[in-house]
């Protein structure tokens, strides 16, 4: 999005938002009264189940119990039995551990019963596992990685605010030993920068981390400081105080377009002396006996049920349209087309479907990501240097319908926010992945620049997807399929134009493959994707010339995989293969067409694994490729001393 | 290092500190004639350079000009002869892209000459590549990834002020773009907290990046109030202004005890008025006919060879000792031990060597590398939970010379800071890196803190060593081993305790492995590494028992792989090989070996591979391990199948 989309958006005013699903009149004394009922029995009942478990985190949940209990019955708008409801308040523990609290909560208000909440707590095949995942129907993303919530929050925030327009909030409880976490502050900067008022941190300051005492320990103003400088609006309260805890969850209303972050100043383990604000009490479920006397002196078992307030009807301003007719752009076969610019040239055609939503890191002019700003400039937000906010964004967008594309150099947008990705993965996210200037392909920048281990990394996600096109016509298509792929899915892009192989009909179906020039006499396999494919087609026309035959094979879906071509392709070569990758040799394409292969029979192998084996330097493009050994004439050797017979020692070619 | 170590270190006063290196007094107007034609001079190679190369970043050049010739000429204390020498200053470009000013400073010192300059940036086997890597003796670390320089001048900085006790001072040019990254915040976060006063950051705020304008352009004071809340001292200054820039880098010696930052507004492009302040001109080399011209009019390529002031002599406090007798723990076999407990020990006895350092995330109790912090607590240093920060500490370490361990559970060790990890590849530091709770073994806690695709990614680490191993001996061994190691090395522990295998004289190379349960009959080998090596060796003895000999591989070194022994096992055993992992399917354990066994002759393989193929959740270690398919009863299943010949279809065993 621009920065004049950085606005209060057209279809909500800034004053309907203040004003929409206000928080009720200040707390009675009656109503405080069952504000520190519903405490006491969260408190009461995050020691049981994790006492019941023998593991767990019930001083961190002690410590929030306070707010999460004000938050639950006096400001959080959601209907339980519809969570997806548009309108919906979200709520996300940034802090996961602090799982029996929300788990308590989902008792409270009657989601889940005690005896699930007590006997299946961290046991296997209960969806109350250790930390929150989407195995239930009320957590938006799993958490437990630290410093990840919030940011995901901000994707959510971005969609409320600029697509669906509608005026839910997103309410995260967040640790205050994940404040080191630099994504922390990617997330309030982007929150801030996109005003979003619909979001609000609150903060649990108890203090205590896992191994002794928190970085700034109670320095609240400390705190507050670094939240006021990076553009949100910080309140410092006892979070201990119920009075408190509501009026700074009602002062949140008044600051339409800035982030809220509630700095509440907690006791660690609070409501039961024996470990409040001790070191040593972190991750450690109560001894059976301990667990009995606190929950007698917090008054007992509960059954207090708690009606949450209703969010107000609404429908998201922006209707998914999956079937919207998209014309993709075409290439004459032949033509010199860079994959990156054929990526964006397809997610722009794309934009003709409301739901799609594209974000960079600061080079959309370098990904082509940046055309989609053309077409479709509501839907198109600027992450700036910040790949984690990058994905989160992602992951929050997803969480709302949207389909998000996440772009970048492949080297940053794989690495940098890796425990993102795989955390997406846990998720169960689907966002779609664009990694460009991939490979020692790149030439000049040097190896800081090149993606050599994307591939690898990319593979072993949870639910990934990874496709590596070698040419505009495929890349095209496969933009076209990830917007439709469920999970993560990865597209491997280069930055250099090479010629159009394909036609603008040719399909390119996700666990597939091109066979190009196969006939019955094929004395050996080519194996490549992307800008190795093209150095395959050449190695096998200089072969062709020699007199032998070699196919070669496209292997543009590395994840799912062609398994059953692979296999033929080997019975029909004689298991003389060559694999060729612009990647490390670990982990990457020869690897993926190993695993393929495996299997209670697997023939007798011929192979020659070429890749990127020691640290590239500049150079142009040609020269890196055959420096790195995976070139042409090198794939032409290789093949050459297969067929031959004339077998090199190891895999060192 | 505990919180009482955020002092002054004994062994050097602030006031010393603060007074040593001390630059000259103010500039003379014929000192600042030199600056301004070292400025133009650097402005001018930093054109010519990038224009012959026909790429580079000259205007992210041209606005930092100002900024490093005032450094080079009156701060820098850097004998350019002798790289290596103790007490020389620190300077990282962290912007890295500015290669170009940073090679013509090499230049106007007389370490590069002018053909090298300018007939080789960027070209196919120059050292000078588009970014600055360590081929280059002046170089400490690669940088082109943003936002990692600063951070890793943080490792030197607590070398400087808690080991080296030495005054010299580490200087990092960094973008105002890359400011958008958290982890430079955790950078600024941990310079403050351990009192880096040895640390200056200056940046170059030039306003535009690469696409568009930065997020806060030249709003100077935002910039401020953020970095003095996180507790360094901001100065802003005219970048151009030779005195205002002179005066900013000597009161930097004003603040002994905390980080500076020099927030220098700039022009990008300055110097060049057709591309001044003009966005669209990242990343672009002029036009010759635009370089000739520039460079013309501002006078010309220049012949200026600047003398750096020498540092004083000054040998470190800490004098490394290899030699040092290390007694490393022993354990009976048959004892229950965790690796991570063996860990925690075998680290706590090198600390008798005092080049050992060990750094963790905020989770020292639970990786038992707080162990370290009793036996050597001046060399041990918390970084909170910041991972990417971890990582950049060690790497700073690392370039000071010392033998950082960092620790934290594998899954946020490995994800969260991956690209520090891939740049350190880059950067061919030497760091050691152990990873505890690794896999479904974890059990209860669930899958956000399980790392299952680890090993993936750090076997596709350039210079990596993965080490995986099964008991407390081997992992004593193979963490003496990891301080000798070059490059990055990674040991997988476990969380839970498992029987100890070996005696204390065992030995394990890297590159080597265990094989248990040879014979001449054996009609299967089961391979496995770290927990699902237990799990093969009860599985071997089940198939014992019904009269089948398992030959049990405990595969300890999976970077380096025994091939060797590897390709004999499967012509001993008829190619038929169980593996079993707890990692995910892509790039694990089975990959490694498959990738071992791939060559100009494998034979015919029967092969199972187990590995956790759908996402887990919490329950006990036995029940999630039964659960992925990996337990004995699965391993001696898969075995008896391949005995059998009655093999099961494809790999879904």
């Amino acid at each position: 999005m621009t920065e004049q989309q950085g606005q209060a958006p057209a279809e909500m005013t800034t004053a309907q938002m203040a004003t929409a699903q206000m928080a009720t009149a200040p707390m009675t004394s009656a109503e405080t009264s069952v504000i520190r009922a519903l405490a006491a029995q969260l408190r009461v009942d995050a020691i049981r189940c994790s006492t019941e478990a023998g593991s767990g985190h019930p001083t961190s949940s002690l410590s929030a119990a306070d707010l999460m209990a004000v938050l639950l019955e006096r400001h959080l708008h959601y209907d339980w039995d519809h969570p997806a409801l548009p309108n919906n308040d979200h709520l996300i523990f940034s802090k996961g551990h602090a799982s029996p609290l929300l788990y308590s909560m989902y008792r409270a208000v009657g989601v889940v019963d005690e005896a699930e909440l007590i006997s299946t707590y961290r046991q296997f095949g209960s969806r109350l596992q250790g930390h929150p995942t989407p195995v239930l129907p009320w957590v938006d993303v799993a958490t437990g990685s630290l410093g990840q919530g919030l940011p995901d929050a901000v994707g959510i925030g971005l969609a409320g605010r600029y697509l669906d327009r509608l005026p839910y909030r997103t309410w995260v409880l967040c640790g205050d030993s994940e404040l080191a976490e630099g994504s922390m502050w990617e997330a309030l900067d982007k929150a801030a920068y996109y005003k979003l008022g619909n979001l609000t941190a609150i903060v649990d300051v108890n203090r205590l981390g896992q191994d002794g005492p928190t970085e700034l320990q109670w320095d609240m103003d400390r705190y507050a400081r670094r939240v006021e400088a990076f553009g949100a609006y910080p309140l410092i309260i006892d979070g201990h105080d119920p009075a408190a805890i509501d009026d700074a969850l009602a002062q949140v209303r008044s600051h339409p377009d800035q982030p809220t972050v509630i700095l509440a100043k907690t006791i660690k383990g609070k409501g039961v002396p024996e470990v409040e604000d001790k070191d040593g009490w972190h991750g450690k479920a109560l001894p059976k006996d301990m667990a009995e006397h606190a929950v007698e002196a917090l008054g007992g078992p509960g059954s207090l049920r708690i009606t949450t307030a209703l969010p107000d009807p609404g429908t998201p301003a922006i209707t998914p349209n999956p079937q919207a007719v998209i014309s993709l752009p075409t290439w004459e076969p032949g033509e010199k087309v860079a994959t990156r610019a054929a990526f964006g040239a397809a997610v722009s055609a794309l934009a003709a479907r409301p739901e799609i939503v594209v974000l960079d890191g600061e080079v959309g002019n370098s990904t082509h990501a940046g055309e989609f700003r053309d077409a479709a400039p509501d839907r198109y937000f600027e992450m700036f240097i910040a790949e984690q906010q990058l994905i989160a964004s992602a992951v929050g967008l997803s969480v709302r319908g949207y389909v998000p594309f996440a772009a970048s150099f492949a080297a940053f947008l794989v690495s940098r926010p890796y425990d993102f990705i795989r955390m997406a993965g846990v998720s169960q996210a689907s966002i779609r992945l664009v990694g460009t200037h991939a490979g020692v392909e790149i030439g000049q920048d040097g190896p800081s620049q090149m993606a050599l281990e994307d591939i690898a990394a990319m593979r072993a996600i949870h639910t990934s997807t990874v496709v590596y096109p070698a040419d505009a016509a495929s890349t095209a298509r496969l933009v076209a399929t990830m917007a439709d792929t469920t999970g993560i899915s990865y597209l491997r892009a280069t930055r250099g134009a090479y010629p159009v192989i394909y036609g603008p009909d040719e399909e390119f179906p996700l666990g597939g493959c091109k066979v190009h020039r196969a006939g019955p006499d094929d004395a050996v396999a080519l194996i490549g994707a992307g800008v190795t494919l093209h150095e395959c087609l050449t190695a096998a026309g200089e072969l062709a010339e020699a007199g032998i035959n070699a196919r070669v094979i496209d292997l543009y879906s590395l994840k799912p995989i062609d398994a059953e071509t692979l296999r033929l392709t080997c019975l029909e070569t004689g298991g003389r293969i060559v694999i060729a990758e612009d990647h490390y040799p670990e982990g990457g394409i020869g690897s993926a067409v190993l695993e393929a292969l495996a299997g209670p029979y697997t023939p007798e192998l011929h192979a020659v694994l070429l890749a990127v084996k020691s640290l590239p330097g500049s150079g142009t493009p040609q020269e890196l490729l055959d420096a790195a050994g995976i070139s042409a004439r090198h794939i032409a050797a290789a093949a050459r001393s297969l067929v031959d017979g004339n077998q090199p020692g190891g895999n060192d070619v």
